[in-house]
């Protein structure tokens, strides 16, 4: 039998509360995933006082390792990566376990240290979100919570906590009760043991913080629920608190986008992540794209070791959906030079703009794949449904408006509803990729006409072709006639000569 | 420069109502359009009693060819054709036309005789529509209308006649009239110019019946509209005829899916429909794929002239979304092991579904090059807006509404609004992927289960397997009690042992 194309790889976690297996295929510079099994094992409800783990729990664990294994032992072994965390870490007797584990698996498990977690987690963020230089990263899970400050790839100051949204609901939410008393001693707890370990984060300062995992993929879901941008702020926090107030009891905790699996250990999570917010001075957090999963695979897959997230993306892409590199790259180097030109008039060079322009050029004609009628639909549809790492959520979401109007009729709604910047500004961008869409038509280097774009106001632009360039060419005239008419039902001043 | 690594192919038909350029890439073994530029140059109105056409229509024609050369001088000689149809057959100065045409456009242009455009159409419909052997395919243009009967890709009996639903308009709706005695004088002319030339296509007969270009496309528009099937029979043309008189003019009228642009020529297109079934006797027709430009571009990829269209398309979405072929074929096997075994149970095997089947199985995983999240519904996606080159639309929504279903919930919706074949065939194919998705989970030819389907009523499945082997395989044991729940929903019984 002959090896597949685009090998298969797996991560296991064995954490506190559930076990998860992830498996994914490489594909062309993406890691594209196949299979999830997840199976709550409640592994931390066994650990007895005196530290062991008691029989049911660990019974409960092989079952669900049985099952794993029936998965794992077809994959090469350099393939496969399994961790244990909190709970095996405090287990004293976890080498019972895992000698049965192991045999189970027929593959070895690494009970990782909570530095060694928190550092896996920091690579699983820094491979899957946007791509700032200096990144604070939190995740708050069951047993424990890791605060990991780092430049690019590397993480550079390193803490696991022993808080998490498990614990912390069975000391400071008993029987479910919610109220301002309960809410503040979780929170002061929580600072309780962050001090002491703040001065190296404050010091070392972070261009974006991102939250990993459970607690604030929730806040992102009731934010967006509630109509309001993703970004988490303290203020925002300190709003939902009182909204789970206003509720008396988790089992009343009803809350827009909450889900009811989540509901449980919602409020233990949320006031952890407050004593960080005020601890850390925190402006404000976006989701991560991954975790500790994705950085065990990440580290096993050779080619994702690149270091430009964006480039890879991209990249990636072209080869995924068969774009037409060549003219993709055309396209994006005609809109930045209109970019370069429209910049200063224009104030363009804000929230990244630029780059995030430069992707929609080279992604734009993704949409072809599926088909050329409303391909700028489909390039929405591919867009919003599919993993971008290297661009926040906030920043996909102006690419996409861009993508989806790169021809044909604009559909201002998109370009209005974004929330990464202003809609002059989205709208500005849309049209820098229009007219690179329209002037490299003929897709061929020799062929770029020499233009000029000009602009008195927010809302005009005017070309200026070389001397007589235009008569000799109806068909760009022609097309530019129809962009106009396109520009002008939205009310942009589109002139040419 | 190097060169772009999928090739560039262009089609231009200069026809008698509109010029259209079609641009296309070949991507994987398929025909991905990436620009298409259409313009109303009414050559034919130009048309004079003397034959010749006149200095205005031939400056229509030479501007409009001005703007299709801009494109056009890009692309290497051997990837484009240009052909000229009725109007230049027809027209006695053509030649005066031609040697301008051909300088602006910097290439040779064929005026084909009718036969030649007949046997092209045929090529262009048998490359991207179903996969019946013989194959009837009427073209009803704008002054001519072509009848073809072929085997495969095959043209054999062909012939181009001097109706049109433009000429047809003039002749027989005078003022927009729309009563029954303008409609019966249409019918009866076309019946006249069908005359002497049945009996070839009634002897050779043939198992499907093709409708390319904008009546039948206008016709299904309608029928959908209506919520109707979307084979279009003599009842249904009737039925429409009726409507349509109802109306009384060709201003008024109005047809729920009609297109503006189609309404003009739409009920004399309709009248030569009607003579053409009344003649041939013809219980159904379904709409082509494509048809003139189509054959053009299919006669000029080399990598497309493989005969099976089917396992073509099949291969090309393999090669597309980078679906794990091994594993596809290996679902798909395991789902016809399991389709054989309860075939004369269930009667299974109607309308093609055995081919309907496999397509599903060998693209269920296509929604995946999105995301595994929700990877039905991307697949569903993908499916429903692309073209599948092999299956006719009913096919296609058989397919997809099997595809929607290969895991996870099941929607019955899709499974009942799909017109292919009953609710209880398409609910059985399903559950055929379903279990065969599962027994592959390993994605392994050496660990596949020995397992036998049995059923005793239609909505019932008990598969057996090899002594013992379920009890050593808990992860298979998991996954199908988790299947019987999501069947037991929807009332389908699965049992295992």
């Amino acid at each position: 039998m002959s090896e597949p194309s685009y090998p298969i790889y797996a991560a296991i976690d064995l954490g506190s509360n559930s076990f998860h297996m992830l498996i994914v295929r490489s594909v062309e510079g993406s890691v594209q995933t196949i299979g999830k099994i997840k199976r709550k094992v409640r592994l931390a409800a066994g650990l007895q006082e005196n530290g062991e783990l008691d029989e049911a729990a660990m019974a409960r664990g092989l079952d669900c390792l049985s099952l794993f294994a029936e998965r794992l032992q077809d994959l090469p072994r350099k393939n496969v990566r399994i961790v244990g965390t909190a709970a095996l870490r405090i287990a004293t007797n976890r080498d019972v376990f895992l000698e049965k584990a192991e045999a189970i698996l027929g593959h070895r498990i690494d009970i990782i240290s909570g530095e060694e977690e928190a550092k896996l987690i920091y690579v699983g963020v820094a491979h899957t979100s946007g791509t700032s230089i200096t990144k604070l990263v939190i995740d708050i899970g069951g047993a424990s919570t890791e605060i990991v400050a780092g430049e690019r790839f590397e993480p550079k100051i390193v803490n696991s906590l022993n808080i998490g949204c498990v614990t912390y609901k069975q000391n400071y939410f008993i029987n479910g009760e919610i109220n301002h008393r309960n809410f503040e001693q979780a929170i002061k707890a929580a600072q309780m043991a962050l001090s002491g370990k703040l001065q190296p984060y404050l010091s070392f300062g972070w261009q974006a913080c991102l939250g990993a995992s459970g607690t604030p993929q929730a806040l992102q879901e009731i934010l967006i629920a509630s109509g309001e941008s993703e970004m988490i702020t303290l203020e925002k926090l300190l709003k939902i608190k009182q909204a789970a107030i206003d509720c008396g009891n988790i089992d009343n905790l009803i809350l827009p986008g909450l889900l009811e699996e989540r509901r449980p250990v919602f409020v233990s999570g949320l006031a952890i992540l407050i004593a960080i917010f005020q601890a850390l001075h925190i402006n404000y957090m976006v989701v991560a794209g991954g975790a500790l999963r994705e950085g065990m695979i990440y580290s096993m897959i050779p080619c994702l070791q690149q270091h430009d997230i964006r480039q890879r993306t991209l990249l990636s892409f072209i080869g995924r959906y068969q774009l037409d590199k060549e003219h993709a790259y055309r396209v994006r180097d005609t809109a930045l030079k209109l970019f370069d030109q429209l910049e200063l008039h224009w104030s363009l060079d804000q929230h990244d703009s630029k780059a995030i322009l430069e992707a929609a050029a080279v992604l734009h004609e993704v949409g072809l794949a599926i088909d050329f009628k409303s391909a700028a639909r489909h390039g929405e549809y591919i867009l919003s449904n599919t993993a971008i790492p290297g661009f926040s959520l906030a920043q996909r979401k102006l690419l996409i408006s861009i993508v989806r109007n790169y021809k044909d009729d604009i559909d201002l709604m998109q370009i209005n509803q974004q929330t990464m910047t202003s809609p002059i500004l989205a709208g500005q961008l849309t049209r820098l990729l229009r007219l690179a869409v329209l002037l490299t038509m003929r897709r061929k280097d020799e062929v770029l006409p020499h233009v000029k774009a000009i602009s008195h106001g927010l809302d005009d632009i005017h070309l200026k072709f070389d001397d007589n360039w235009l008569a000799q060419h109806p068909l760009m005239d022609s097309e530019l006639s129809q962009e106009h008419t396109y520009q002008a039902k939205v009310k942009w001043q589109l002139t040419f000569e």
